[in-house]
């Protein structure tokens, strides 16, 4: 029996948040794909396991404990595995990664991209968030060699989406070159660079939808 | 000395998720308003006494500890004064209110409001949210005569919205009675009410900006 069942989509973007913390503490993990979540994303509250409103969704199958909301799973498997470190300082990464999850694909694709739109995300919004991460880098918050809840969020962050838009790297070298280092280093840990390659080999994008495909198109120099 | 300082904009919305557990532990807190918080905001990230990018931003005096993020704020304070009850479905209550306004400012008014995207806000995704809620109340997972942070972040999601926009008070109640009473009882303790009489007596609205006047002109049947 798997330690875990994750429901998400067959994405990295907010899964990757959760597949961080698993593939680094080695646990096992299933995921058991769209059909099953929607089976119970669609059930009424009053029939679903838990109440939940969308992915991703955890089960911890040892302690048939069920988690909804990003920031909670994360908070509850770094307590649990003992990599919470500083918790306060953890939720406030892991609340800024959610804040730009939602600007990069602008509330999940309420509206597509246009070039003003992303020549203001990435000459004044993206250029304001790299920094304040570096800026926490800079006082010496952040340790690659012991990674707890703060170091791979950061990397679930910023690796993830440089990796998945290689087009935003450049960004990321020039605002924030010490993350940079740092989430590298993190994304490139055993347990965790095995998870990234089996994504690599299903040729998985980054957000998925309309809104990625967007994000594609501004990246290769559309209007 | 005051224990905390809170800035935040003079607006409900994201400060009373603070203010409600400030309020109920009965601390001494000040807000020096929007200049002071200007300051600190438009700072550059190494100048900031700590990074960070958008309100609530609060610094425990005492401790001078500095906190950003609405989640981080309310959990660090939920913890000191031993409110956290379950912190795993604390969070998730605070993510999930996180997520509605979002939703109901368009995400920090993006878009301003329609007439079809209200309808379709007031039809099909507030009757999922309370219904989720209702769901986890129904499971006896709630104590108005014990709040912890589930409760207070209930009440500061709920309440404020309701009270602010007596408009959407039917829907709650029709969707989810057991938190309608839950939240009013919460609002209505002793250190709450007080807090919110003051906010009263300013006439303060709900989110501010454009897009509250936005919410209102669809509450009273503009296009």
């Amino acid at each position: 029996m798997p330690d875990y069942t994750l429901y998400y989509w067959p994405i990295p973007f907010r899964g990757h948040f959760v597949r961080y913390v698993l593939a680094h503490v080695g646990a096992e993990w299933e995921e058991p794909g769209a059909e099953a979540l929607l089976a119970l994303k669609d059930a009424t509250p009053a029939d679903q396991p838990y109440p939940f409103m969308a992915p991703p969704l955890l089960h911890d199958l040892r302690a048939d404990r069920w988690l909804s909301q990003m920031p909670a799973i994360v908070m509850y498997l770094g307590r649990k595995h003992g990599l919470a470190g500083d918790p306060d300082e953890a939720l406030r990464l892991v609340s800024d990664a959610a804040d730009i999850l939602l600007e990069i694909t602008r509330h999940h694709g309420d509206q597509m991209w246009d070039r003003p739109a992303w020549e203001a995300f990435t000459d004044t919004r993206l250029p304001r968030w790299m920094p304040l991460h570096e800026a926490l880098a800079a006082r010496g918050r952040f340790d690659a060699e012991k990674p707890g809840l703060a170091e791979l969020t950061l990397a679930a962050l910023w690796h993830t989406m440089v990796d998945r838009l290689p087009g935003l790297r450049p960004l990321l070298s020039a605002n924030a070159p010490r993350v940079e280092t740092l989430v590298d280093a993190v994304a490139a840990l055993p347990g965790i660079a095995t998870m990234r390659a089996g994504w690599d080999r299903q040729g998985a994008g980054y957000c998925g939808g309309q809104i990625e495909a967007s994000l594609r198109a501004m990246l290769a120099g559309g209007d």
